[in-house]
């Protein structure tokens, strides 16, 4: 079972420390207590949803960007998607 | 400022409407009272990750699938976007 808190808290820390950001910055900017933050990172709490467009803000990210990053890593979970191989190659087929 | 559960709410009643489910239906299906599942279709309650997959099951709909539509509704509420003309005719263009 997907739990959404869970799959927001990975996507909020991937785009924190996708800019270098520490918990320190991004608690500061959002007026979130650092281990708040921590928490919701970890899915161990779920934001209000004024809590998330907060630190999407603090982030300079929009709420759809994060939430198509939610998506895409729900639906990981969801197939078990195995990485795919971006160069498939048909040896049988020929042009006419 | 978009607020995810408002934008989730519509799309869970979205969702129920699309295959003329009443609230009655996915309340017992979920196992949430008649009342706060209509409370979180109007945006008034935030669902515990927990409760969204339950009515998510109910609704026979997976997480990422519900997730995707609220990327495109929070994306479209952010940029204000007016629907698009699904069959714009260039009545200048022809065939040569």
């Amino acid at each position: 079972m997907v739990l959404l808190r869970e799959v927001i808290g990975s996507q909020l820390r991937h785009a924190r420390k996708a800019q270098g950001a520490t918990l320190r910055d991004i608690s500061t900017k959002a007026n979130v207590a650092l281990g708040y933050l921590s928490e919701i990172e970890r899915g161990q709490k779920e934001p209000s949803s004024e809590l998330l467009s907060s630190i999407c803000l603090a982030l300079e990210i929009s709420v759809s960007t994060l939430m198509r990053g939610v998506t895409n890593e729900a639906a990981r979970i969801e197939n078990q998607v195995r990485p795919i191989k971006a160069n498939r190659t048909n040896t049988n087929s020929k042009a006419a």
